[in-house]
């Protein structure tokens, strides 16, 4: 039995919640296919276009009418959480049912410690929400402080947040605890609710959007994973993506992986991070493989029929 | 040791994240307080003006502009069980970590089946969201076909939901199966998300408010549990509230709860539910006993010092 901690990308969930349910509903015999192989999975997601959603409601209301309050990213990315986690566990239950399989499925609500040294505090550049003018901007930054928004190449200003890395995933225990008892375990959605410690070792919440591709692979290494999948909406990864010698890569080293990343062969705003997190669990301990592949073809990874295998 | 089910009014958590995290703090001492006194406790909570403004905020949101869609009860519950689970877990974990106690926090995100004959869904009544014009209304319901719009007492149009009882917690055994593990649970937050079942025995979202006193009565119930504490805002029951003659009642029996409800002496919109939850877990079993008092006082109660005792 292989240990298999899957995360699927925002991106891949959809945009509202009729296309979520519908994309799940794809997933998810993939996913449960991979148990009845044998394997143990540990499910995490992105959130980008959900807690955006969210934030956005909260922000497009509060500044047009005094009876809905502002919500910040702590409590959106709770809410993320809550709404993909349900969703998800429907659908595989559902699928658990049609197979008369006695798995549990349960979301656990998850806080991530990040640290307030961390150096994308210093310089806050993940963009979120809407556009405004730079009087509209500049009242919300007085009535809110700690809130920074930025010229938006030409486009508005913007509010713009930290995008730190994950240090500890703070409901660590509860996961391990649920993973040994057959438990199929929804959690850190959206790389986590950012929380930070004081000095008495307690949590607050900080508005911030975790390195989510980062937090999958610490959970995957908490789990001791032997694979970290990344499911996306492509089969496999591509260089030279978009040219004519373009060419999808079926298996690499971590070298090789390292040196596509420095040509500059990867989105920074899509592959690049789930490249990263796979180079990142791979070299975390020895015989580590990550694959990314599409949502509907996990569980023909296994075979290496689909999918971009990275390995040591 | 005896079992504890907490049930946390909505409306004492307060209308914004700020009050929600304020009145987590002044409850948890005393929750906590329960377990070192020996007890178990499991928690469930209201989110009567917490799913109210995020159903709002996304309901004014797409009404006003096409980039946010409208999100329906069944998604909003999953998210205000994701926002009020995340805030609660955080200020337990805070008060054990302060006392050195090593038990778990998690909060588990839980559909309950409803019955789609419950009577209720015949005639839908619980208000929800905003006011419309009557031409706005019939848009709404002509877009949104399942959508019922009444006429609220000459204020305008507003959305009505039914309000059917509990007939199963979806997630019982991720329940009884962490229960057993030292972990504090937090779950069925605003009486559950609501979903039923088809004919293959699979589970779909729909749009209803659960009547959540019913459900903390049932989730009571399936914990095997001593007593159900029902937190609000005032330390006692009282009967001619309001009145010269008003008097607070320490202890009742069934029989007397039966007669002061008979008599109208509790609101319906806010006290007569939580008596009847009351009533209901205690004829369910015997040797059970209601407890309906304060969020601060919770740890007075098995003493008797506060709340109003309601036994067979």
């Amino acid at each position: 039995m292989k240990v298999i901690t899957i995360a699927l990308g925002g991106n891949a969930l959809g945009n509202t919640p009729e296309e979520q349910l519908k994309q799940i509903e794809k997933a998810v015999p993939s996913l449960v296919d991979l148990i009845t192989q044998g394997h143990k999975i540990i499910l995490t997601h992105g959130n980008g276009p959900q807690v955006g959603m969210i934030y956005k409601a909260f922000e497009y209301a509060s500044s047009n009418t005094d009876k809905i309050c502002r919500f910040d990213l702590q409590e959106c990315t709770a809410m993320s959480q809550g709404y993909i986690g349900y969703h998800l566990q429907q659908g595989i239950k559902k699928e658990l049912r049609r197979l008369g399989m006695p798995w549990h499925v349960s979301t656990v609500i998850s806080q991530v410690e990040v640290d307030p040294e961390d150096p994308s505090f210093r310089d806050p550049s993940k963009p979120i929400g809407d556009f405004y003018s730079e009087a509209e901007a500049a009242a919300i930054m007085r009535s809110h402080p700690g809130q920074i928004f930025k010229e938006d190449a030409g486009r508005g200003w913007r509010r713009v947040v930290a995008s730190p890395k994950p240090v500890f995933i703070v409901e660590q225990d509860s996961i391990l605890n649920l993973l040994d008892h057959k438990f199929i375990i929804i959690t850190c959605g959206g790389g986590g609710i950012p929380v930070v410690r004081d000095a008495q070792g307690d949590y607050r919440g900080i508005s911030a959007v975790i390195d989510k591709d980062f937090t999958a692979a610490m959970l995957a290494d908490l789990v001791e994973a032997n694979y970290l999948f990344i499911l996306t909406n492509v089969e496999r990864v591509s260089i030279n993506y978009g040219k004519e010698n373009e060419r999808e890569i079926g298996e690499m080293t971590l070298a090789e992986a390292r040196r596509y990343a420095e040509e500059g062969q990867f989105s920074p705003g899509s592959m690049l991070p789930k490249i990263n997190a796979a180079i990142r669990f791979v070299e975390s301990g020895s015989n580590r493989k990550a694959v990314i592949t599409s949502l509907e073809k996990a569980h023909l990874a296994m075979s290496g029929k689909v999918g971009t295998l990275i390995k040591e």
